[in-house]
């Protein structure tokens, strides 16, 4: 099953997908959509709902999964980032997948145990979990893919993986090509030899 | 000159779209994307941001004005609105057209002369400039129409203007159909006899 996680930002938002079979996790892709500082807001948020868009048809999920605030340091930034992750939950639902929403804590909580974990712990336990030489970057990559890895740590995703192996059905998924703008940083594992 | 005006919010979007020589207004179509009670959030995000494309696709407008905020009651209903907000900028910025974006002081000011003035006194206002025989409804509908001849009476539009009679050009525009829910409430004046 594949699972593709959203933290989304205005100024850069992280995306993450994991294909796993509930124990063992494997990285298809992550990065972040680092947005160009000259550009206008609604010119910005259709790079996030584009870019987002591209990626998740790219990797085919089968559930996006994206982090939810109740939040924020003030009103102001509270309003900014609602825009930003309005476009976000927009190319997930335009995919026709399930979303699944949690919030920093359950995910913080979910991947490294403590729900006041920092970004870096998340990002290093990431690294642990995904088998990783390096640990993904930025830290909206590592965010995204955490919020994808809390959903499969969930009783949710084991309650659908009951469901899954009921139905016997196997989806074969094959990379394809996404078509971003080279600032967007992206990491892709390299393929097994 | 068309402008098309968007108020938007979770549970109803309003829009409004007038022609306007600088001086005398005339109402093209105006409504509220009144969403239903059942649809999930990110639903909701979906008809908000495919209703509004088809509606400014339809209208043809030169320019989109919308609703701009800084203040809301919480953190909590900011983050909301901000989701709404998102993908009506988004609707926007897709169809390519200017941008413009007020504050709801300014729109007031702008209609009703006073930057506290409540929506019935906005709705009148906007019944007594656009010469109908009923004021706009739903409030969301007024307001947007609000949003739109906010920009009317503005600088930045009769800057426009003069630039635009250098240009000699004037646009026709045949209002088209455009596929809606019933549910979402919409006005059209009724063609002059």
């Amino acid at each position: 099953m594949r699972v593709f996680g959203i933290d989304p930002g205005s100024e850069c938002t992280g995306y993450g997908c994991v294909e796993t079979d509930g124990r063992r996790h494997r990285l298809i892709i992550c990065g972040g959509l680092k947005l160009p500082q000259g550009a206008t807001f609604p010119e910005r948020l259709r790079l996030i709902h584009e870019g987002l868009t591209a990626l998740i048809g790219d990797s085919r999920p089968d559930l996006v999964a994206i982090e939810n605030l109740f939040h924020s340091v003030n009103v102001r930034s509270a309003l900014k980032l609602g825009h930003a992750r309005g476009v976000a939950l927009l190319a997930a639902v335009e995919t026709g997948c399930t979303i699944v929403e949690y919030t920093p804590a359950e995910v913080k909580r979910a991947v490294v145990g403590y729900g006041r974990a920092d970004k870096r712990q998340v990002q290093q336990m990431i690294k642990l979990l995904l088998g990783l030489t390096q640990p993904p970057t930025p830290y909206d990559a590592s965010d995204a893919l955490a919020v994808a890895i809390c959903h499969v740590h969930s009783g949710v995703f084991k309650a659908s993986l009951q469901t899954r192996l009921y139905d016997g059905a196997t989806k074969s998924v094959e990379a394809g090509q996404t078509r971003l703008p080279k600032s967007w940083r992206q990491y892709r594992p390299p393929a097994p030899g």
